[in-house]
């Protein structure tokens, strides 16, 4: 390996239209028999098999989501995938294509797609997704990635964000708040390694945030879960943005209000401790952090029983008349109204 | 109108993540059926009716693709549209809904989203697409625009790339050239702009190439059209990029060769005459140029009569047994193999 001097230096330019695409994808595997045709045509063809098709498009931004000083290549590919299939798992339906459009600088060797595909190609075996389809094009302005997603449910079984009713509980799968921290102890290890670039950081106190901000997973399996326990959903999201924006879309589509309570909504102990050292109240994280890519929803609150002791899932709040939407802190002592501070943040790059 | 004087600079931040969606989309309305569920969820829920689903996605960068110096931003949303349904076009079945994501820099206003999103609203109302999802998000790199678009058709109608045998006919739709000669123009006078910006072109005598170039139309109608006819085609392609490239991908996938012949190919009198003023070839300029749109297809032999005298069609050459690809030269003097120029000027920038 270590004998070709060049092995990271192949220029895009040398691979013609149909060599590039060929290079990229040759490890790829096919999973599933929806997917009739998959590249190499002006379109893939797919079979729904009766059920109904959902499609979401995602755009990655070099800089406003991704900073490749600390982002791996690989490990953006893999990104790309849950990003994109986390919207149809909101859904409650079960992705099985993504198309993957990259907008490439040529200051990018081959290498780098390289890494980008097999960071795709590693996350698509993992959910077994068929990659169908896409488009690598230049770009001077940097790395931009578009994941169009494709995923199937019957027709009764889709949840969308408009069906929460008055007094449903507000659920949530896994734990909130490690992407964002993680990505705030990358940002200052980032500050501080280009003032002294020779600085070894010690990140043994973040793997776990860390790897919630470079490796997220989708929660592929919650539909699954739901069913065997025969739980039924009436409104469910991603959590993509903050937790607050996120509540105020089922607010806003449900035309119901909620109220969550601090002291339920679940956070690792890398949280809470890092939060503490950064001195930020975890909860702010939570809120307006995103990217922990779990998903919210709600239930009828019949089913509490179903779901109250799952190790899975927390119940943080519940819906109520109004469409006002609040934060109940610990102690019940105060009541703050929630805004959707995640979507401002991200306009304001 | 003229009395507001902010017309032109609301700044996208002013707008929250639901309202921005909400004011872009509000005049789009739905033709199709097959739409479910559009813009407002996680993702988009689409019934197929038993036909195959086919989707494809394409991204347009700012200075790759297009020059915002000379492309008013409403034509480019048009043209996204178009280029996005064109793919589904070319595998002769029925585009219904598309999804774009625009990656925006701030310093565009609200107000250039707009322009954008009505131009992709005129194209959906000419074309009967439903706007069914996207992506807003920031970029400081400039304008990105994807574009996913997705169509039906019976299993039976689908027309590959692959399906071409050796002595099939080589037909194109309408005229070539005129997009790429309209960017040579539009280039031409973008660089006397510079030196003089008192400088008032005349391009009275460029209007069919720079509609070619600013606002190309879908062959939509195609498929109808060979249906009609009663031609079956054997394979089939869109000019997105240049002639001899798209032949290329014909030729590779159905392991034939083609010989195509300079005097068949349909060019506008405006392509030859610009050509001339500009020293280049005009065949140079359709088999390297791209952006067309038109279709490219082959039918086999014994459909000749059906399609000779349309003047929708012209047949330009044939399929051969090996899978080497040649133009002859007007009065057969010389034999020239084709080259797919046009990827390798695209990954140039």
């Amino acid at each position: 390996m270590f004998d070709n001097k060049n092995l990271f230096k192949t220029p895009i330019s040398e691979y013609g239209e149909f060599g590039l695409i060929e290079h990229l994808t040759k490890n790829l595997s096919l999973f599933n028999s929806s997917t009739l045709k998959s590249i190499g045509d002006d379109a893939c063809v797919l079979d729904s098999k009766n059920k109904e098709v959902l499609v979401s498009s995602d755009t990655l931004v070099e800089n406003i989501h991704f900073n490749l000083t600390y982002t791996p290549l690989k490990h953006l590919g893999y990104k790309a995938v849950v990003v994109g299939i986390s919207d149809i798992i909101a859904m409650n339906a079960i992705p099985e294509q993504i198309l993957i459009s990259i907008a490439i600088s040529n200051r990018f060797p081959v290498e780098a797609l390289d890494e980008i595909y097999a960071g795709i190609s590693t996350a698509c075996n993992f959910y077994k997704i068929d990659l169908v389809g896409g488009d690598t094009t230049s770009s001077n302005l940097g790395l931009v990635i578009n994941i169009t997603a494709i995923g199937y449910a019957k027709k009764e079984d889709i949840v969308y964000r408009n069906g929460a009713k008055p007094n449903d509980l507000l659920v949530v799968t896994g734990d909130l708040g490690g992407a964002y921290f993680g990505l705030q102890v990358l940002e200052r290890e980032n500050v501080a390694f280009k003032a002294n670039p020779n600085l070894q950081p010690d990140l043994n106190d973040y793997t776990y945030l860390l790897e919630r901000q470079l490796k997220p997973e989708a929660r592929v399996e919650i539909k699954n879960l739901l069913e065997e326990m025969q739980v039924h959903p009436t409104s469910m999201i991603d959590i993509s943005d903050g937790l607050a924006s996120e509540i105020l879309h089922l607010s806003q589509k449900s035309n119901v209000g909620f109220s969550i309570y601090e002291d339920k909504i679940p956070m690792d102990n890398q949280v809470i401790s890092t939060a503490s050292e950064f001195g930020i109240n975890p909860v702010t994280g939570v809120l307006n952090g995103g990217e922990d890519y779990e998903i919210l929803f709600t239930i009828p609150v019949s089913e509490h029983d179903k779901i109250k002791h799952n190790p899975n899932f927390s119940i943080i709040g519940h819906a109520t008349q109004n469409n006002k939407n609040f934060l109940v802190t610990k102690g019940q002592n105060e009541i703050i109204p929630l805004r959707a501070q995640g979507w401002e943040a991200y306009l304001k790059n």
